[in-house]
């Protein structure tokens, strides 16, 4: 009864021109060398965090094309203002200069991990995959993806609900270097995701999450304007909150937007933990501020007339003022470059609010 | 971090003393021997349905009551009515003669199940480790179950929230014939479970899911009164929603309440698939009805001095009646059930009212 059912039999359309990755980096990207068989077809936008006078080396064979920060000055003017230094928030303005529907970015220190039955795994297919069914927000499906093959939507699903939601982000997962945040990592520094779970499932509406952007994929048309990742790192009093801020922007839009997001597979293998004690310095107000900031988004609500992720993304800058402008200075800050971001998105994007959905409905 | 991280490390307690087993049948309880060196150790409560002149045959060395009609009748009296007849509905009779602490169900055609690596699965076992350690139902745990050996909150997710919630019910799963409704069942008559997703999960606030009662647990203590099936079988217009009618109730009264419900491990091995023309026959009302019976369980809500699970059930029972009732007069006489069921349950566990809590917190 999937109303896509067939899709999940057909092979998986490669989307070769509608798709780029993008990477953040300060070094040369030799991760790629094991990624060459699944990325080679693909497009690359390397953002170059750092000093810009450094070369960064990208192996043989592959089609990119590489910023660094004069490059962003150059295109940005003033507006480059919206894009952090000297942090991988940097890798928003990827997805700006961007022109396809969809893009998929990883980090540098991840690579290709194996299943349970030791064949690679095509982390980029899956998140295609993912993409293009539907997910369902609206209700949960114990038997999770129920698009994918042998699954369905179990007993009690309402069958209005099955024709699902629009996916606009696919959030993928890692084996071995846990995402864990600096407390517990330094509590835990020898713990290891082993567990894989052969799972794809939709993030529920009006449920919150921390997502993170080391191997994450993203429907730009749809959703794109949401996913700036904040201010962080050089200048800024926070760091290692971008993709939380953007995961937590993005998923209040998409609940109002009527948009689905998944989480679960596919696996990467992220190969090096990063240092705890840096991560506690760049970390610490984030972990008392998330405890203000998560019952704000928890509670925020858009007014109906806002139908663009533009229209959305801006009001929810007026709420970060006003409502965490109290909170710290930083917010303030950060609401003006949410606005000076959709500014900048509209410019390189002219003809965008592409994601207008007159009925709040995707 | 994990609060409880310890305890998954302990060996799990057998909570003999603490657990019932509840079974409704029709039938010899063959299937029992395979679970014997699993169940063997509790105390079982057989719930036998239809003709009460039968006799049901128990294998030997297992210790247990059994109830016929004829029992539950003499038992409860003129409430008895509230007790479904012809159908596994009848079940939650058992929940209200149990005295233990814990409940889990399981029907007679659920047989042992393996884990990938081939070893046989104590389904039991997974319930008592999944009701023991809290869940997590206000903010979305990328890597599942936090408090499971080997994992952990993610980065993001904050640290007020790491306590959890008290679990009340865990929610297992099929490998081989899926819990698929009729029309699904008609159109896919040879699919299969065949994926083991070595994942536990909390259904988030909010959001309501199709709960099975054919291999399920819970704290009785916590959540019990809510647990009712429902009125299904002879004498009804409707079948095989005696399950989800006490999943969408007692979801709705445990987000009120702050109480955690899980799904995911354990499997069960689901041998036989039902006939899928009876159960369209016994299905067809409530395809209509979930459509606007799901709406109004998304959009309940219990008033604040609602502190114990009955009032909540009471309360609940009321908004059915003048919401429901409108649908079908179905609804007016499921609403006066639920409200018998209750009596009855304070009746025969005087001194109830056990999950009584203050501050709507567990």
């Amino acid at each position: 009864m999937a109303a896509v059912e067939a899709s999940s039999h057909a092979p998986t359309p490669l989307l070769k021109d509608e798709l780029d990755i993008v990477i953040p980096t300060i070094r040369n990207l030799d991760f790629l060398e094991m990624w060459r068989p699944f990325f080679e077809p693909y497009h690359l936008i390397i953002v170059q965090d750092g000093d810009p006078s450094k070369t960064i080396n990208v192996p043989d064979g592959f089609d990119y094309e590489l910023y660094n920060r004069n490059d962003i000055n150059r295109i940005l003017g003033p507006k480059a203002s919206c894009i952090s230094f000297k942090d991988s928030a940097c890798r928003c303005f990827g997805y700006m200069v961007s022109k396809k529907k969809y893009i998929f970015t990883i980090d540098d220190d991840c690579f290709v991990a194996k299943d349970p039955s030791g064949k690679l795994i095509n982390a980029l297919e899956q998140h295609i995959k993912n993409l293009l069914c539907p997910s369902t927000p609206h209700f949960f499906n114990t038997l999770y993806d129920p698009f994918r093959e042998g699954a369905d939507f179990v007993r009690g699903y309402p069958f209005s609900l099955r024709e699902g939601a629009k996916t606009a982000v696919s959030h993928g997962l890692w084996l071995n270097i846990p995402d864990y945040d600096a407390p517990t990592q330094l509590v835990k520094p020898l713990e290891r995701n082993t567990r894989y779970v052969d799972a794809v499932l939709t993030i529920p509406k009006g449920t919150l999450f921390p997502m993170c952007g080391m191997n994450l994929a993203f429907d730009r048309e749809l959703i794109g304007p949401a996913m700036y990742f904040g201010l962080m790192g050089d200048g800024q009093p926070i760091g290692r909150y971008d993709d939380m801020w953007a995961g937590w922007c993005m998923k209040v839009i998409c609940d109002h937007l009527g948009l689905g997001v998944k989480t679960g597979l596919p696996y990467i293998w992220h190969s090096k933990a990063s240092n705890p004690f840096v991560n506690l310095r760049k970390e610490y107000k984030g972990i008392f501020w998330q405890e203000e900031i998560i019952p704000f988004f928890q509670s925020a609500v858009l007014p109906k007339d806002c139908t663009s992720v533009q229209n959305c993304y801006l009001e929810l800058s007026k709420q970060v003022k006003e409502k965490l402008g109290k909170v710290d200075p930083y917010f303030d800050k950060l609401a003006d470059a949410m606005v000076t971001w959709i500014e900048a998105w509209d410019e390189l994007n002219p003809g965008g609010d592409s994601a207008k959905l007159p009925n709040g409905k995707a």
